[in-house]
Order: structure tokens, then C-alpha cells, then sequence
């Protein structure tokens, strides 16, 4: 799939649409020389002899003669550029017709195609940055709110990987110290003091734990934080959603890379990104088949950090105590928040409505529930919408607060730290039960290996193939 | 709506999608300044004291010292820059969070964001280009076929606007001339030879009418070459279409500010564009309702260039005969070409097929239709789509062919052009019957005025107005 990195690559780096400009990209030895075949400049050699970080003016003209831009190129020498090798990009005219000719031109004056993710691979290769690194490029461009964006953002800058590599570091001495043993094992000598490896290897895991417990909360940031709408049937779960998203759904929904099912809208209140999952009514339970559809809701529930509970006011009070004796025990209190929400204000009294809600808080209250937050709303007139996002903001504002705390939001570096983390409990339990050395070293190199594949330090094409194609062609 | 000039101006120059990189323009007098202020470098004048044409990296961040990306910027000075003004290019990561983040920041250091078209407003308002070629732009941008293309460039170059200006010139000397005359005459003197203006205005006038001319195919080949495709009810037309499209039809339907209803498709065959567009069934005409419904099909097939009669080859002769019949009579051979198509081809045997398209050819003949085209297919398995696409290149190839005649696509112009034509064609028979001078010289500075409001040496600030707001934002 990957030719050898001599060759020279190139794709547009912008998205076809209604810009006014498109850039395409040019990497590897020949990308001068052959921009400088595609584009002609008033002086012949103005763009192979041109420094790094100037711009020349020129004309691109088709196989026949037929002009087809004037274009400006920008010059970039290795190392001093995106992939470290020579570079240039092409801004011409956001024609599409224009970039597709301009391409063709350039791959017949020597270059190829680049595969998706090919540039930031090569600057992974040519050392400009760790594979943890270059993983946060594409997190950094489909980032949609702050959080997602601070997170991805110190993660390129190598933040994340200086942790990882104090940690290899660490368990590099460990393994030094081991082999130094071994190497004198005839002597029956133990060099490496027990008691401190054991707090070396306890500081690790527990770094790795935090580590990996931060999943959760930087996976909220990075996709939004999960909020199910829980509710019977026609209490209004949808009106809601529409409410919700009001006129932001267009800026939503013109995101790209949301990955969103038909039932699931993304929603930034103030910042903070939430994912909204309707859910199937839960009360209608009498066949088979609707059963599945209300277990399908109860694991989404489940699954959410905040939950909805919409309530028709208008129902009676035997009604709702019914259904909160239905959602309530399936509520995780201790990670999960749940807003009560008691729709259709807009139908009762301002008389009746109080005594509801009093009656309702009190029913809380005596089951022990006065966690509970409890909003009177209208989805359908949009009364308490406002409230509701403020409430769901402040409830995440301390959670999701700038922190210098690293958070994991890749699956990839989950898994591979959840193997360290096995690795090292191996390497733990060993050397408290007197296995021999060699083979406590030999998990402890399965733990090195794995935190190094995080930042690339240990990694095979395969591996990079599969994280460089979720980049777009162009980066 | 549109500030001073004085002012500076930002804008992305890419759409926000799925790219690796976006950039955001900033043109006026403190561009420069304005940029220094939102991007760090090592050296705190870097952006301020760059020289034209040099690129800078630097740092964007927030106003809470929070980073927000690495950039490089493009620094142009006045006047060697698009706008003719001082602009810088900035190129951050292809975010949409990113690219908002740094335009607040932007418009926090005192820049204001640009209407559409603003960037080339300012080249316009400073000389960098006229208003024809300033209209050009924006069609180079939405151009999606070679032919389109070269339209769109020889007037962003100027090729139209020097044609528009040497007619301008011969009308100021006729002008001139009569003005002389006017001056002297007291003493009843005919200064200028009149059948020399006369000559002079002819040229003019026919140059015009061949520009006016130029529009149907400027249009066909700008917005696609207009084909109808008629027929029955139920004799394919839209398997047809859809056979035409195949799976070019999302590379088609992605083309941004292709101007489609429901039954319009363009396609893009071998360089030439065309539009087709499915019609109505023409037969069934028994109710009021349907009949409007065929009157519409029938004013579609008389707008295009070329009709696709899609024939059932298994009904019966008889049926055939009475298609044609009421076919024929509606197609212009002297300007539309027509193509019978006999679909569902596949059903018959070899033998039958041959039978019936000897028969339908000798009933041409015999009517005097010989040059229809007669293409055996079936849409359905996509037999002869191939051939019908051959002969629908074939067809315009020559009429499409590269040439150096200006072709006028802009319907602004076309009214510019008729007027002119219409103002000269009063000066001349003013000047056949003896008008006095005073008055034939003030259509003709109506004619000046007409030719000269294409290029913008007339213009006022309405006028940009609706013609820069079909720009989109950041040109």
C-alpha cells in the first residue's frame, strides 16, 4: 500500500466546496523540481532556487498550452516544514476543475497521489513527531468545542508522550537493574532492591490507572458528553430534542465527522459538547418484540453520564410516582445525574403546577433521591429550555474545567495501556511469589513494548496503516 | 452594508470539511498589524517587518493564553497582493473550532468580517481588475468543465473587457466628433463625415450583435448543453438517466452551486458539460391537470439544444408512428438535433430489432427526417449508453471546440450589450433622418454609458453590490 518514502507525494489539502482558495500539497526530494515543471515563473528557476518560507508568483498551463491558473507557491526546505522533507503548497483558484487539473499535471511531471494521511506519516517517519503525536493531528481537526480542542491540541504538542516516555524510562531502569542481576545470577546476588522496584513499578500503575480512568471523561469531551431522553411514549422526548438543538441543528449537522446515528444530536451549550440520545418509550411492555426496543433503552440509559427524565405533568400523580419507581432504581447515582423534567407546564395552573412539583420533590425526597434536579418545562412553547442547558453546562463546568491533567481520549492508546497494566501486575505478583528473574524481565519488556507503541517507538506498517488511513488524503 | 475601504477585513478563504489545512485572509492597511497581534513569533516583529512574499510560523492564542494552533502566514504588501492592499494569509489546521477561535481573535484586533466578494471588491476598487474580470473570478471558481474554464479565465484575464474597451473607444471618437460639430454649429458646418460614422457604428453594432449572439453557446457551455428527454410514459426515461448518471451521479451531485430542480442532472462527458432533464410523459393528456403538465414538457424540449425521444421498440408500429407523429412536428431542426432512442432493445430479438429500425428509418426518410439519429438501447441494462454518449460529444464536440471567439455568459452583460445596441440603433436612424446632432450624441453617451457599466468604468455601489454578493465570503 505505502511506496518507499523517496518518491515525492502530492493531494489537495483543502476541501472542494465554496472557498475561495484551494491548497494543494507537494512533499518529498523532487517537490521543487517538479512544482517547478507544473508552475512557470517569470524566472525560470524561481522555485527550485527559491528559500524556504517565501512565496512565488507563477502560471499553470495545460498539457496543451491552455492556461489554467495563475497560482502562488509556497517554498518549504527539509527539514523546516510539515513532513521534514522538501515541500511545497499550491494555492490556487478553489476550482475544482482547476485542483483536478493541477493534480493531474503534477503527477505527470513525477509526483503521486498521496494515501490518506500520508504527510503526517512521513513527518512521524521523518521524526517531526511520535505516532501519539501525529494521531492528535486528526483529533485536533475534528475537534468541535474547546475541551476536545485543549485536549488534542497539548496532546500534538507531545504532552502525553513526555508522560509515556518518563514512564518507559522508568521501567527501563527496572529492567537494567534486572538484567544486571542476571548477568550475575551465578553469584546468587539479588542488585536490584526489591522494596524499591516495587515502588517503582506502584508509581507507574498507578499513573497508568489515572491514566486510564481519564477515558471516560476525555471521551466525553472528545465526542460529547452522553445525556439519554428517558421518558413513557408522547411525554415529548423528541419535541425536546427539537427544542434542544433549536436553530443550532444546521450547525450541527454541517459538522463533519459527527458520527451520529438517526437518534443521536450533538449540541456545544457554552462550550461543552453534549450528545443527546432519544430513546424508545419505556412503558409499553407487552410483546416480545417491544420489549427488546425498552432493554435497548435501558442500556443506553445506563450507558449515559446525565439522564432526562421526561414527565407529562398533566398525568396524574399515581401515574408519575409509577414511573419513577420504574427509572429511578435503574440510575447510577453515583456517576449519573438525573434531571426530572416536567413537561407540558404549559397546560397547568400556575397553582396546580406548584403543588405537583411539591408533591413530586417530596416523593423524591422521602425515597431518598433529593439529588434529584427537578425543572418544569415546556418543550413544545420552549419554556425552561433555557434553564435546562444552563443547568446541564453548570453541572459539567467542574467536571469538564481546563486541568493540566492529561486525558486519553484514543481506544488504541486504552488498550495499550490496559496491556501494560496487565503486564506490570504480572511483573508485580512475580516478584512477590520468586520467579525467577528472567522471566519477571521478560513481562516487564511486554510492558515497555506496549507503552511504546503508544508513541511509535515500537510500531510496524500494519499498525500505522490502520491509524494513518482515518486521516483525510491531504494531511 | 459595505463600510469604507479603509478599513481591514478577514475572512476563511476554505470552506471548513474534512481538509488538512484552512486559511483565513485579512486585507487593509493594518493587516499586518492586526495578524502581528493574534500570531506570536520568536521575534515579536517577524509578521510587521516581513517583506512581501515570505511566510512566518507562529502561535495563536487565546485570550486566556490558552493555545489554539501553529500557523503559518503569508505576508503580501500593497500593491503586489490580491486586493491590491496589505494582506496576510493565515494557515492553521483544518478546524472549524480553530478557524472561529482565530477569526474572534481577528475581529478582537480590530479587523472586520468581509461581506461576499469583498476581497475582489477591493481589487476592483483598486485597479487590480475590472468589473467583467471581477465577475470572471467567481465563474472560474464555479467552472466544471474545460469548456467553462476557458470562458471563465480569458475573461478573468481581460480578453472580454480590451474587446469591450476598443468598442468604447471608437464611440468616444464618434462623440468627439459630434461634439466638434455641435461646437461650430452656428455656422452649419457637418464636421464629421457621416458615412464614415456610419461605417464606424456598423462595426460596432455588429460586434455587439455577435457578442449577444455568443450567449446560447457561452450559456451551453457554462451551465451544460441543455437536453430534453421525452417521451411516453413508461418507455424509460428515468432508467435512463439514471444509466447516463451511473456512478458518476455523486461526483455530479457534489459539485457545489450546480443550479438543479428535481429533474435537472449535469454530466460531464468527455470535457463537455450536459444538463438533462427529464420530462413529463408526453401522452396521456385527457385532464386539464395533466395537460399544463405536457404544455410545460413541450416548452422544456423547445429550450433545449438536443432531444432524447425515448421509444418502447416492443409496442407496436402503429403506436411508434403516432409518437413521431406528435414529436417531430415540436423539434427546430434548424437549431435542436434530435435522438431516437429505442429502449428495452434487449427484449426483442436481433431479427425484430432489425425489422423495426429499417421500418422507423424509411418512416423518417419518407418524412423528411433523415437526420435524426436513430440509437438502439436498453436503460435498463445499460446496452448503447456507451454509443449515445459518443454521439453526444460528437455532436457538440465542434460547436464547443476551442476557439478565440469571446463567449459572453453573464446575463448582466447580455443586458449591457442589448442596450448598447438598442442606443446605437436609435443614433443611426437618427443620424439617417437628420436629427439634430445634440440629440443623436446623447444616445450614444447612453451606449457608452451601457458598454462601459460592463467593465465597471460606470458603476454604482448598488450595482457591486448585487454583483459581489454572489460571490461567497473570503473572495
Amino acid at each position: 500500500m505505502y511506496l518507499e518514502n523517496s518518491d515525492t507525494i502530492c493531494a489537495p489539502a483543502t476541501t472542494s466546496g465554496a472557498g475561495a482558495i484551494s491548497v494543494i500539497r507537494v512533499s518529498g526530494d523532487k517537490a521543487l523540481e517538479i512544482a517547478g515543471r507544473v508552475v512557470t515563473c517569470r524566472q525560470p528557476d524561481a522555485i527550485t532556487s527559491a528559500k524556504g518560507y517565501t512565496i512565488r508568483f507563477g502560471t499553470v498551463s495545460g498539457t496543451d498550452g491552455s492556461p489554467v491558473d495563475e497560482v502562488l507557491v509556497s517554498v518549504f526546505r527539509a527539514p523546516h516544514s510539515y513532513t521534514g522533507e522538501d515541500s511545497v503548497e499550491i494555492s490556487c483558484h478553489a476550482s475544482k476543475y482547476i485542483v483536478q487539473q493541477i493534480m493531474l499535471l503534477l503527477l505527470k511531471a513525477g509526483a503521486r497521489a498521496a494515501e490518506p494521511g500520508e504527510f503526517t506519516r512521513r513527518a512521524f517517519l521523518n521524526g517531526k513527531m511520535d505516532l501519539a503525536q501525529a494521531e492528535a493531528v486528526a483529533d485536533l481537526i475534528a475537534a468541535q468545542s474547546a475541551g476536545a480542542h485543549r485536549i488534542a491540541f497539548s496532546q500534538m504538542k507531545g504532552g502525553f508522550s513526555s508522560e509515556l516516555k518518563d514512564m518507559r524510562t522508568k521501567l527501563l531502569e527496572i529492567v537494567a537493574l534486572m538484567e544486571l542481576e542476571l548477568d550475575f545470577s551465578e553469584e546468587e546476588v539479588e542488585f536490584a532492591d526489591r522494596s524499591q522496584l516495587n515502588t517503582l513499578l506502584d508509581k507507574v500503575m498507578e499513573h497508568i490507572t489515572s491514566l486510564v480512568n481519564s477515558f471516560r471523561l476525555g471521551n466525553a469531551i472528545k465526542n460529547g458528553v452522553p445525556v439519554a431522553i428517558a421518558g413513557a411514549t408522547n411525554t415529548g422526548k423528541s419535541t425536546l430534542l427539537n427544542a434542544l438543538l433549536g436553530e443550532d441543528r444546521a450547525i450541527v449537522s454541517d459538522i463533519h465527522g459527527t458520527t451520529r446515528d438517526t437518534v443521536e444530536e450533538t449540541l456545544n451549550i457554552d462550550g461543552i459538547m453534549f450528545r443527546f440520545i432519544d430513546t424508545a418509550g419505556i412503558r409499553e411492555t407487552t410483546e416480545t418484540v417491544e420489549r427488546i426496543g425498552i432493554e435497548r433503552t435501558w442500556k443506553k440509559i445506563s450507558e449515559a453520564d446525565i439522564v432526562l427524565g421526561m414527565t407529562d405533568i398533566t398525568r396524574t400523580t399515581e401515574q408519575i410516582r409509577e414511573e419513577l419507581d420504574e427509572l429511578l432504581p435503574k440510575i447510577d447515582f453515583s456517576r449519573q445525574e438525573l434531571f426530572l423534567l416536567l413537561n407540558k407546564c404549559d397546560i397547568l395552573t400556575a397553582e396546580t403546577l406548584q403543588e405537583k412539583q411539591t408533591m413530586i420533590s417530596s416523593l423524591l425526597d422521602s425515597s431518598g433521591h433529593a439529588q434529584v434536579h427537578i425543572l418544569p418545562i415546556s418543550a413544545k412553547i420552549k419554556t425552561g429550555i433555557r434553564e435546562l442547558k444552563e443547568q446541564l453546562s453548570a453541572s459539567r463546568k467542574d467536571k469538564l474545567a481546563d486541568s493540566d491533567t492529561t486525558l486519553v481520549t484514543n481506544l488504541r492508546h486504552i488498550e495499550a495501556l490496559t496491556r501494560t497494566h496487565e503486564a506490570l501486575t504480572r511483573v508485580k505478583s512475580g516478584l512477590a511469589s520468586c520467579i525467577p528473574t528472567d522471566l519477571v524481565a521478560q513481562d516487564i519488556r511486554e510492558a515497555i513494548y506496549y507503552i511504546g507503541s503508544i508513541t511509535g517507538e515500537i510500531s510496524d506498517n500494519e499498525v500505522l496503516g490502520v491509524i494513518f488511513s482515518r486521516f483525510c488524503i491531504g494531511k
